[in-house]
């Protein structure tokens, strides 16, 4: 399992994934999803991936090494990419080619090809953009009016990323929600789990402001899940019961 | 889309269902989910149906009118059933005899057989209980560790259920908690949606002590919706940012 959120706000982008992986709830183990592909100064990506992990790593492989277009005889690679629409077409197209080389014996296995990637960032004097690449190499773009994509186990995270991210959240208030939202997650659904993985782009920045992994014991996590678990006892205490319970004679 | 939440706590059991049904997003209508079989003085149970609609209704008329035992050539029902045990047995029957007579119709024309169901209730002098059955007729039971069952788009109203609800939860408490879980699924799910039934069984009771539908503007659920609103801003806005973001040089 896995969970990733994307929120693209006025100021910038935070990305956060978890990095529990599990083939069978025997076989747990922490991977990294989170990908950063960094050239400071011209661009920077993230890219964080949900599903099969040896699709999702051989997606990344591609990535880093480049894809071979057969009409030119190079190689397309994200550094050379003219644009955020561009390279996100490379990702999708990193996907198919995994699919065609692995997904029919895959197939003959009886395993899904099942992927799903947020891919995110800004290549200097453009727009900062976050794409959802689907497993068949398609993908939908980030708008304003629900500033944030997800991954994986969105479900439980859902809500307080409804309820409190707009377009104008300031960037490191997008970052805490983001945690709460991981945190919903993780106590909900056991194959999502810590270390957590994040990076915060500042909009028209040269490199990424913060690239930070959460370990457990990490006391500021900590504190917002302490404070957050209080919070909503404190909530859901205060409201009055429901006046519907009949009155004893 | 379907949510149906039942929380069984040391005073009796709570039972809720959202009421909207779709075929397609252009064809959403109203349909009970929450079918309540009392014989008051004698035994109640409730039954909260996810999946597809013409399955669930069937099951629920197999039940009223009874199942046809092959073995005593009578007819079994909620009625006769010597234990909650027994009753929930029936339930299965009733899906796998639908499945038996629409399962291959429905197969052939790419519709899946996918229904899940909540049931509980009491009979007097036995314990109350409360069980999912699945879709091939085998059930669960709830128990004290984790004291609810849901089914249909569960998800997004999990993490409030793990956190306030345990077997000494007060029972109107556990109605307004479950309240707050059906306002975060439909905040985050179209598929949910109101008017919204409910009933509250107190343990070793004659009769359902409430049951009740609760209605676009009926003023207690439409105040819970703002003041857990305005509780979680509240929540998250108090919690400090990260102390992760670089000072400025």
């Amino acid at each position: 399992m896995t969970y990733c959120a994307g929120i693209l706000v006025q100021d910038g982008l935070v990305m956060i994934a978890d990095t529990r992986t599990n083939a069978g709830l025997d076989d747990i183990s922490t991977f990294r999803k989170l990908h950063v592909f960094s050239w400071p100064g011209d661009r920077t990506f993230g890219l964080m991936t949900a599903g099969n992990l040896s699709v999702t790593q051989s997606v990344v492989s591609l990535l880093h090494e480049g894809l071979p277009n057969p009409e030119t005889g190079e190689s397309d690679t994200l550094q050379g990419a003219t644009s955020m629409f561009r390279a996100a077409q490379l990702v999708g197209r990193a996907i198919r080619h995994v699919r065609s080389e692995d997904g029919p014996a895959l197939k003959d296995a009886g395993v899904k090809f099942d992927v799903s990637m947020l891919f995110g960032g800004q290549i200097k004097g453009q727009p900062m953009r976050l794409f959802m690449v689907y497993g068949a190499g398609n993908f939908i773009e980030c708008g304003m009016d629900a500033p944030f994509l997800q991954i994986g186990e969105h479900k439980y995270g859902k809500p307080i990323l409804d309820r409190a991210i707009t377009h104008k959240t300031h960037l490191y208030d997008a970052l805490k929600v983001g945690l709460i939202s991981m945190d919903s997650t993780m106590r909900s659904n056991l194959g999502v789990g810590l270390p957590i993985d994040l990076i915060v782009m500042r909009r028209d920045a040269d490199a990424p402001e913060l690239n930070r992994r959460i370990e457990a014991g990490e006391p500021y996590f900590h504190d917002l899940r302490e404070r957050w678990s209080a919070a909503l006892r404190a909530a859901h205490t205060a409201i009055p019961r429901p006046p519907y319970e009949p009155k004893s004679p």
